[in-house]
């Protein structure tokens, strides 16, 4: 089978590095071309060590990279960047996974409230695909433009699905306090995310509104058939790695048991490769999922209450990113879906 | 003035040592016995040597001791410990601050419920008074036993303090979803807090129930004038001191602003010396309260809806147990209630 | 090619843990058993849920397991373990691999000193070979018990190699100051290693004598061709995986070059595909070897004086211990010897 | 006794802050003004909440302050600056301790050499005093300027100090590995200090030379009485604060004891207040200096061999820097040495 060419806009990043690692350990596909502009020229085992003797690509400039000739791009550069890209390369015939939000948002409007511009694709808004698998695999498939989920949105998703498929809870005040590694504010200088500054620490961030919640609401109101009401508080851990989403809901029906919800969490995701049910009483812990694209869910029902309380982790760089990303890849080019992807997670 | 004579029952622990560290700097008290049965006959210092050239008292075995001579003993002893001590002590008119869990919920069964003995004195658990000086402060003036508050529970009571006494949340659904370092595990070899376990890592612990839940639930019921109920799920930080409460509330009013809500906070704690409103849109940093005395807290209103959110932090070690337990003594002995407490946060 | 079954003797400890993790995705092994007395019965996945759906085993007491079956035994168990099961295993045919100081040392009585107890099988000392795949590659091929090198003494061997094989030290004062993760000391309940204790600081420790000091000089001393002296002085590293070698050497003959000594190391480590030599100036971080099996060294001649510095890390979890026991298998069994071990090191 | 007014030039780094720490607690002494030009209005409180209510100061132009009617300035601004304010602020009268590198080295041509500028005050490189107390204290109470000297430094000194005057080592073959957290890098957004980037992991860095080498260097060669050869290692630890000097030295002559060697360190630092040399056996850790102003001093000979290796723990932003600095204030002005320098260490 003919191995299948990835570029990858905007390399030096944090997703950019996790696409290379996963990628060149890929049995059908290969990275073949990495833009940076501040780095073009120098090898990529130059910037990341770690990926020497793993992949002998050097960086290059934008306007001189192959993107046009990949069979498929991914978009590792900030928000505002793969919008300028994404005509042009699907014109060319190349598949788009886009890791920015770019394409997450429906509505224009919606996106240029958020992230201060216009939208400057609007038009493709309606023909990318969310892509997360656990809801739109098939749709993924087909795709030639992914709109591949923000980090924090895959965790919530995934820990709400299928309380809100089922309307078991009350979908007008949902609770996620979500608590995040400093890997997911990228790899850039910044005092809020210093060792001396965010180390030993721990805070809250953007309670007043953060730029994951429209597209929380966006793909929660789908699932539910109305528009839902979300309280989302992010948080900043002195970790690398990793989300843990807690997720409350109210139950709608009194009387229902643990055991129910669990078993319903155990059907939904029975044949989903990437999302691990615990047993019951377990908590998982962010550690359990590092470097690997596994989502683990557990579920409580404390003092056998009202509230069921749900517990997500991931790896905020794989699947709540490049990971993500590869599994789209994978459906969008008709292989395994786990295919380079069977990374066991570094413990401890 | 006398120097007040302290005693300190179970001192190896971390609120133990956090107690030296204070008491040792305190006008006008000092530590003049600790014990530790397994460390009798070794210098502080040796234990500690943070504590040399501060601390020059050799720990001694708890028969040999002189609490009872003491003007206040501190246990700093696992529950289950202060227990056994306090009715002996009380009668030699020593004045007693509990920092384990023995006195803090008045009714024996549900002590007894939660922590898998017979209560073994529980005619004293009326006459104990629960040393949170921000709602008790005058009955613990005049205490002689005081049961100093879990760590959970201060930041948990602090938080909703201003909303429930004026009423202004549904009480019957609080969500409480708080983080701690692992110091608040004691100081003890075990495999949950070991750095390779621990470390970059995070999680949940005890959702389906935790034994700082009926503290919660007792004092808040009080405040409320009714019972309230509760949602508790604590999480472990990989960090050493600091814990940070995440509180929800649903406003029973619609309309309420938050600015209305931050005025009430600041007038409610506007004389209290340990605690600190930040000013509208601050998130307080668990490091900002790093060795100090001090709870910061900061409210927000997600998207300007119906539930305002609650950020406490205070170190777990300070106002969660050691520095509020100097706190109780100053008040009880007609001292300054700041004296000794004026240590700054360690930043970075 | 017919699938070499693994066994794992003490598969709960981080060695274990690791072993596991290599060898589920090695091409040409699998692991069929793994002991562990106390757990014996409970699914691997329960005690290690990051390994859920990768290694479907459960732990077995190890006088009802099947290691006699095994065509390979690694043995993870703590020292003074694999020393009373090696005749019988060896006897059954079975490739042994010690991952513990059993076999390390070539004298009994030099053993016995450091190890506190005589040992039980001296006779085999002989005829183990020391599994240091860069110095004895052909004796590991035709080994049947192999002696797994301990952390340290990889990374001290590996940096000062060249050097020594080509005498351009002062091999009676070498100077190693080393630095190691906490996973080093083993997965276990300790103070000493516990996050509130080890967490956001740093020491030495065993500055008088370690245990890894006589391996140590008993190989570089063979590689030198006469006794060597060392001072060897570890220190706790405050992060999980990973050990940093500062290398002192006083160069014996004046005017030699950096540049000339960079040139050397490139040579010898030419073809050993989990040794990577630095382009100059560089300084390798313990991340850049994270899970991965790769030793990456750095040479630097401070001030252009007469004292050379070798940088060397790895981690030492997998090239100070699992990878290089799944190395020194591929050896013994005629595979690749990187079959299995490309994992690709986890950065950031 | 009046109050020593005291200002702070570049009160926004991490040595500002420290020094707004100790000064607010100072009984004699009281910060009065702090300058930063990007935060010029700004109450210091907003900046680093740890201080709120602590520290009433806003900070305020460099030009605007009243920094020439200081009884004492701070300079706590990066390399480079001191050195132009020096002059003005000595002939209004006011003494200065400048924690920066520029003042540090008595020769211009190696000032150039390694900060890549013409010094702009050389004539005052001779007035000042080099900031040690524990060499220079009486030429320091005299001293109107004062070369507060770096963290490594200071450990690194304090370390051989014994060794070097009784001329006990070999003084051509020093050999310093030295560890520092990342605050040693100051208060700044940075790839390299990033949490995740520097995060659980290690690294040497500037090993061909890093500038505190010349200062070292110059001190000790006047401690021998001749120029020293030193080779100086620095490495960056995954901590906040700490450093961490692991010093080797030669024995000149042979059977000369570990014993007395360390009651030559006990005498020689008997009188120091902030020199702390730990009992035989002893491995001080980081943080049983943390936030205090202590140099804990632990001695090994190794083997029983012909090396001495010394260990020497610091609070680099603390001995290192501020709290050092106010030792030399309390010096300058007749203060008790110790004053407002009774913090106690931050354990755990």
């Amino acid at each position: 089978m003919k191995q299948i060419t990835a570029g990858i806009i905007g390399g030096t990043g944090y997703t950019g590095v996790e696409l290379l690692r996963l990628l060149a350990r890929h049995p059908n596909a290969a990275p073949t071309c990495i833009t940076a502009r501040a780095q073009a020229g120098q090898p990529v085992g130059e910037v990341f060590p770690a990926l020497r003797g793993v992949v002998d690509l050097q960086f290059t400039a934008p306007e001189e990279s192959r993107l046009a000739q990949c069979d498929v791009v991914f978009s590792a550069a900030p928000n505002g960047v793969a919008m300028h890209h994404a005509e042009q390369l699907l014109q060319a015939g190349v598949k788009l996974i886009d890791l920015s939000a770019d394409f997450r948002l429906e509505d224009a409007r919606l996106w240029q409230q958020w992230y201060g511009e216009p939208h400057a694709c609007p038009a493709l808004l309606q023909q990318a695909v969310y892509g997360l698998p656990e809801i739109n695999r098939e749709r993924i498939r087909a795709a030639h433009l992914v709109a591949n989920p923000g980090c924090y949105p895959t965790a919530v998703q995934l820990g709400y699905l299928p309380l809100i498929e089922n309307r078991l809870i009350d979908t007008d005040h949902l609770i996620a306090d979500v608590k995040s590694g400093v890997s997911g504010a990228g790899r850039k200088a910044s005092l809020n995310t210093a060792l001396g500054e965010a180390g030993d620490s721990f805070k809250a961030y953007s309670a007043p509104g953060h730029r994951h919640q429209p597209e929380i609401e966006q793909e929660l109101g789908k699932l539910a058939g109305h528009p839902i009401g979300l309280v989302f508080i992010p948080h900043l851990l002195p970790i690398i790695r990793g989300i843990h989403a807690t997720l409350y809901g109210r139950l709608r029906k009194s009387g229902t048991e643990l055991a129910e919800l669990w078993e319903l969490y155990q059907r939904r995701f029975a044949d989903e490769p990437f999302v691990d049910v615990l047993p019951q009483g377990a908590h998982p812990d962010t550690r359990s999922v590092r470097g690997s694209n596994v989502c683990r869910i557990a579920l409580h029902q404390p003092g056998g209450g009202d509230t069921v309380v749900v517990l997500a982790v991931e790896d905020n760089l794989v699947k709540g990113a490049a990971g993500q990303a590869v599994q789209n890849m994978n459906l969008m080019f008709g292989l395994p879906e786990t295919a380079g992807l069977d990374v066991v997670a570094l413990v401890p």
